[in-house]
């Protein structure tokens, strides 16, 4: 019986596992994690953190119990220190226990991704954190429930510094966000993203970007932060929230292919350039389905599309994974704002000369109330005319985040303006108007 | 300069009218309608009754002054009652002056449909309506206002009858509503009928199916109905609901070509069998996308496209109308129930063998409450697993009527369910799950 070892208990390696298991029950993979939380949503964190989800334990995709009927083993606390791939051995070191070697047929690397963690003076000071797995999260809600804090500090304006801005917003601190960058959540459009930001400062967080923090101090009880530009300003805590980096030692060690960015390079079949060890989620490069160039998607959706695909291959099923389209979709307080594809910036840089249009229309009839303004932009090829992508912005009533799926499976057909725009889409007045939004 | 006549400004009579003059400033179309009310939103009469809407003005797609600035002529109140289509002359009759005779040099006849009338005894009662025009809806409303009315039957569980059920629920009657067929809304799987039954029956309308009704007659200031199986009632009102007849008159008296419905005959240019006489909207057929057969979808987003169409042919740019889908979402109180393409028995019907498939899922991560159960409904062929068609039911909450539009772009760009399943869809804890609903 072929052995098939997956490191890593997060989407990629469970979904890989329970995709095992349903095509064949004669193999019952073994996953190891270096943590005790298998099967996580890491995604909801911030919604835990903000208490709109009751209580941690529902965070979980499936119950331990749920799991263990599923037919694999999980191996937990337990961290994978090596690879010998020509005696097809991995050394696992168990926090409790023995380090030991065992064998693999497959091998499975699904270690995801770690908190980038910049070269800022202090940032190892108790009361900084940053978020990615259960345990920082835990780790944060101890912090926040003991702990008299009343004011955060939150550096970086990507999607989780800004769902993390909600959040604790929502538990009733003041907070401050700074991003380096001269604007916050750069995968939008310069119009959508200065909408985002107003929608924040409405809220009362206080925004400032262009500028680098540089340095945390201890000042009796609270944080000093300082930064570029004369930056100052004090905080209880400081959540750092400056993207991931590809958690890939493991195989770099063993010379394992990687790009740029430190991901693994994959082939359709999810498997590395060495062979019998396969690798997916955040630990991966992807190709884009538009532009066919490796990207590094660390997005949930992709890597549980990844766990299928190797999961199916293993069983010897035939399965390849196309590539992503960087569809995401963000809600903030009363805002959603979406997005598939290209930018007209990404469009630029991929070589692309493309034309941007921006409509701005109620999600439906106005006569029936309440109805809310959409913002659309759409990127298409200048001469072709194909659709390159799409950015929506709209309230949380409007289904901003089905409408961009209308896109993204458009972008998946390959379609152009015209066959777009003669789309057959639904109506009925208190949902959409005769010719939708989109 | 080319004299351009339109009859009817409804949905296509003035779509056509608006890309006329985008298209080409030197034309000016002559719009006439038999009625006052020139661009209004049928589609919404349910919601104005309902009382979900405030003013009944305010069904206006565009007011009169838009309609004005526009650029074309409006002769309202004026029936035109014969086409000469060799000398190009058309007859037309206002209310309030001579009848006359004025030339075209294209002509567009969207004339629309009119209310079925089921031979009824006792049809034509005072307190018995039909809706299709906005005629009939302020006389209902007059009615409703002016009279003691608390009892309401409706006769038909389409889309209308069923809206109006909410409609007239919603205003504090009570309704009973009468259905011919052994279920309503008969557009969608018998699983989803059910589901609708249940949700007006729990809202406290008494649904009666299999039942034809034959009589209508009064009885001391009410209206007393009986019909099939032994049936009475009593009711304040009746409202027919028995769907629509394409009004097509005007064209048959000339030897327009139509089909068994008698709705005209138009290539995809929207031309008739008579040269320069163009048709679009509720009194024609139009091919269905998947089947190419001849079908009559007498909804707004298609009479909108083909007023588009109409337009764009008249100023000498070719477009082409493809086909409709038959894309339709209905809101029933908190309930959405969405569809595009074939059900399994359409798909019967049109020769395929077809697989049905149905799933209940959370809209989106569960541990985000509230979530709702979606029902998702898939057709596709049994052979080659392309897809044919989808329904969807689950709370207004829940996005159904823009995810069901994910299924219509797949089903126009013509995919098979593998490249479905790996659409690569939006995905946040509030709104989504790592692998969407759909």
């Amino acid at each position: 019986m072929k052995k098939v070892v997956i490191i890593g208990a997060s989407d990629t390696g469970i979904t890989a596992a329970l995709r095992i298991r349903e095509l064949n029950k004669n193999l019952r993979p073994l996953v190891i994690a270096d943590n005790n939380y298998p099967n996580y949503s890491i995604c909801g964190i911030p919604f835990y953190l903000g208490g709109r989800v009751e209580k941690w334990q529902n965070l979980a995709h499936r119950t331990r119990e749920d799991l263990e009927e599923a037919g694999f083993d999980l191996r937990l606390d337990t961290r994978a220190t090596g690879i010998a791939p020509e005696q097809k051995l991995v050394t696992v070191n168990p926090n409790d226990g023995e380090k030991k070697k065992i064998t693999y047929d497959e091998l499975v690397l699904a270690t995801g991704a770690r908190s980038a963690v910049p070269p800022i003076e202090g940032i190892h000071l108790p009361g900084v954190f940053t978020l990615r797995w259960m345990d920082d999260c835990l780790e944060f809600e101890y912090f926040l429930t003991e702990e008299d804090v009343e004011k955060a500090l939150i550096i970086g304006g990507g999607y989780v510094g800004l769902e993390m801005a909600e959040a604790l917003t929502n538990r009733g601190l003041a907070v401050t966000l700074v991003e380096f960058e001269d604007t916050i959540l750069n995968t939008v459009a310069p119009e959508l993203r200065r909408l985002v930001q107003e929608k924040l400062e409405a809220e009362g967080i206080q925004v400032v970007t262009g500028t680098a923090v540089e340095k945390i101090a201890e000042n009796g009880g609270s944080l000093r932060i300082s930064g570029s530009g004369g930056f100052r300003d004090e905080a209880d805590t400081v959540l750092v929230s400056t993207g991931a980096e590809p958690a890939t030692e493991l195989g770099r060690e063993i010379g394992i292919e990687t790009g740029k960015s430190g991901a693994y390079r994959v082939n359709k079949r999810m498997e590395t350039s060495i062979s019998h060890i396969y690798a997916g989620g955040d630990c991966v490069k992807t190709p884009h389905l538009l532009t066919g160039e490796d990207t590094h998607f660390a997005i949930g959706t992709v890597a549980h599309r990844h766990g299928r695909v190797i999961g199916s291959n293993i069983c010897g099923y035939e399965e390849e994974y196309e590539g992503a389209l960087g569809t995401q979709s963000l809600k903030l307080f009363d805002l959603v704002v979406a997005r598939t594809g290209l930018t007209a910036e990404e469009a630029g840089e991929a070589g692309y000369s493309s034309v941007e249009v921006e409509v701005e229309v109620p999600d439906h009839k106005s006569y029936y109330p309440p109805s809310y303004d959409l913002r659309v932009r759409v990127v298409a090829d200048r001469e072709t005319e194909k659709l390159l992508g799409a950015q929506i912005a709209g309230s949380v009533e409007a289904e901003v985040s089905k409408r961009i799926d209308i896109f993204a499976t458009a972008l998946a057909a390959g379609m152009y303006m015209g066959s777009f725009n003669r789309l057959d889409l639904s109506y009925t007045p208190p949902l959409s108007s005769p010719f939708d939004p989109v």
